[in-house]
């Protein structure tokens, strides 16, 4: 029974860790179609949020089976309520993603990101993508992310959002409203999912300290 | 033991109910605030998250002890697990409220909804308060609300929602684009809460049917 147990909680955590990859890869392709206004890439994105439900569906009811059958206490529940936690914020990530490439969709064939927006939105992209890769890459050697490196990433993505704003606000804007509402809405996105996967590369620690991380209590 | 297990579980339905009133509330004074441009009414919100982040931190750290003393199968542990995900929403709706009142905050004095907005905003942080004092109410009967009146609330938020875009793309638009891009942002804002609350509405039906809402599991 214990043996099973473990076994069932790696498999937990390889999922995690797939589920984290492909809400780095959609996050990725979601960048591309509104930076490209690629219309393919933005219905792959649209397309793979199927997969990601499914993985999330089967997650949750797993923690939910391992809680009734294994009655899990110390470290093994806190391992199990932290993947309950990881999975609804990567079923989230997977739903950012997915606006961003809606937002791609519906402008199509308008490129939706005028050009002073470009550099931000490209470096909130590749933060994001990278962001949700090292929570894979955490998930996988169970061992969380240092605290400086997720501050940092934080701090980035506050510094491109006030960026961003100053941008829009600017009296040299020359691109109208709806390109600047579209925007503050990506930026949000970009924003929302970064903070999943910090919450998730923290989580991972919840496992050996027992504190749930910011996100999740404040 | 079962009775004292049986009272844990109404304690922490008592403090849900509370939080969700507390949500209702914060949510009234912030659309208030951003109606008002009340610098007084956007502060209240904001330090009333505090009082949301303690709340949730304490039901989460009993949700957690009730799995580990008490192992809870069936009805009982589908109970605990919706709260878990509950409070999480509601610790969410408590910072949607907060994000508003930011707002409110950032650009007192100005008012910050400019005149076709308000009737929208009006009805959307109505609607949004109600829809927490309903999950309030449908955790206090035990009894989640009737799934047409939730699909009629998630309809309606839709329809704000683009009657929103329609207002602020309009060529008659004549407030700029920060006004326009704050208003995209706070709409956002009451579409979450709105959508966590009707969350946790249907939540209540969980313990009954075993199946986690569509929030939940798409």
């Amino acid at each position: 029974m214990r043996e099973s147990f473990q076994v069932e909680l790696d498999r937990l955590a390889d999922d995690l860790a797939r589920m984290a990859r492909l809400a780095s890869e959609m996050m990725s392709h979601a960048s591309e179609a509104i930076q490209q206004a690629d219309l393919a890439l933005a219905e792959l994105v649209i397309s793979k949020d199927d997969e990601m439900d499914a993985l999330h569906d089967d997650v949750e009811q797993r923690c939910v089976n391992l809680l009734a059958l294994q009655a899990p206490v110390a470290a093994d529940l806190r391992t199990v309520v932290s993947a309950m936690h990881a999975v609804a914020d990567l079923n989230r990530m997977g739903d950012l993603a997915q606006h961003i490439a809606k937002i791609a969709r519906l402008k199509h064939p308008t490129v939706t990101v005028p050009g002073p927006v470009r550099p931000v939105f490209a470096r909130m992209g590749l933060l994001a993508a990278e962001l949700a890769a090292s929570a894979a890459e955490a998930i996988d050697k169970r061992d969380p992310l240092g605290g400086e490196r997720l501050d940092a990433a934080d701090d980035e993505v506050d510094a491109l959002r006030r960026q961003l704003f100053q941008i829009l606000f600017d009296e040299d804007w020359a691109h109208g409203v709806e390109p600047a509402v579209d925007a503050a809405l990506i930026g949000r996105y970009y924003e929302r999912f970064a903070d999943h996967a910090v919450a998730i590369a923290r989580l991972v620690g919840y496992r050996v300290t027992g504190q749930l991380p910011a996100e999740h209590h404040a």
